[in-house]
């Protein structure tokens, strides 16, 4: 590992080769990992099939990591920490530690308005690379690929709390503590029907504490809201 | 293959041995496809875990398949394609062609109530049946036994027709044939607001060719004239 070794190792571009130092792994067809960095704003063949592939390969490993860490966990508490894992979000903060915004081709309109920096197009070209690796050597090659890109993240997960939102966690840490519901009240309401831009109160009336939350929506603010009415309690023990 | 052969032979019933036969791979641990064949009305522990893994493993398969398959199909067309191949009728009928219905475990209120035949619970069975194979013997045991369930379905399909909708299908060929685009015409409603039902109209004028479609709702009344506009002009040549 570490050094492509083959005779097309001059094929490979010197960024390219430094991401599979960093994957742990090498490419043996320069040219399909080359066709994984391609946006399609570049053309055909671009990298959406591979990035099909990859997605599924993604899914299937995160889904095996995550039924044999939590052998107790719910069918539902799995699917919701595997979508947190593999959202647009978490790829692309894989891709920026990969550096992969360095090694992505992109059209000459993508280029210039900072393509290589948009989490969607580093997102989906992580996918295609993971695409690439499972089509050229197999599931097993993918699977340790992808485990050691999510060993850091698979080893803080905690199952309770990862992927929930706010209003979501604070309702269980109140029931957990055997005290009242929150309760949202909206205080301020602005803006025309298209704009609109919400305040929220939550009050935790067993603590005394209150919070203010805003958003575009009744939802967001309430979230809002709550998301800083768990921070108080959490950080109050 | 064919005979489970260990020493656990005992612990298999006959109809999860034959089942065995049917899917071409035998479980070492029969447990572990008890538990897939178990309903959560039975309790737990029952086969909602392995579910999860078994769809993962089935769509990354089936997405597998696909990109080998047909090399030039662009994702939107894989997405479409695979969507068909893993939904609930399409594991429905693999289910039942393998009587799976035989084999499954239900608590009492399922069974009175014919459970057994219920689409959704033989299709959840199925795929957890996969997922233990994908968890006993590794991917590539459960890739050759979802290739064996597909081979049927994988050599007839056709890329350009399949899971894509009436109306997308009657629009593709009049655009094929350089012919006008159907008219759509509401023709009745009836019935209250929680339980309207449409009539529509589907006319292809360049074609002469009329139909009347109906649903619950507009856009279903407008899917069922398109389907049988289609087969008209299908059938005319």
């Amino acid at each position: 590992m570490g050094t492509s070794g083959g005779t097309k190792q001059d094929a490979v571009s010197s960024p390219q080769a430094a991401l599979g130092r960093r994957l742990g792994y090498v490419f043996r067809t320069p040219a399909l990992l080359a066709q994984a960095l391609t946006h399609r704003s570049v053309g055909v063949p671009n990298n959406e099939r591979l990035e099909f592939l990859g997605d599924s390969v993604l899914n299937c490993t995160i889904a095996e990591a995550l039924y044999q860490a939590f052998p107790r966990l719910p069918e539902g508490d799995l699917s919701r920490l595997r979508a947190h894992l593999v959202k647009q979000q978490t790829l692309y903060e894989i891709a920026q530690r990969l550096d992969l915004g360095s090694t992505v081709r992109l059209g000459e309109g993508e280029l210039k308005s900072g393509g290589f920096r948009r989490p969607s197009i580093l997102a989906d070209a992580l996918e295609a690379v993971l695409g690439a690796v499972f089509l050229e050597s197999g599931f097993e090659a993918a699977r340790d690929v992808i485990s050691r890109l999510y060993q850091p993240l698979l080893t803080e997960i905690d199952p309770r709390t990862l992927g929930k939102d706010p209003k979501t966690l604070l309702q269980e840490c109140l029931q957990g503590r055997k005290l009242a519901l929150p309760k949202y009240t909206v205080i301020a309401t602005t803006g025309e029907a298209h704009a609109q831009h919400f305040e929220v109160e939550c009050s935790l009336e067993d603590l005394g504490v209150r919070s203010v939350g805003a958003g575009t929506s009744r939802r967001a603010a309430e979230q809002d809201a709550a998301r800083q009415a768990y921070a108080l309690i959490a950080a109050g023990g």
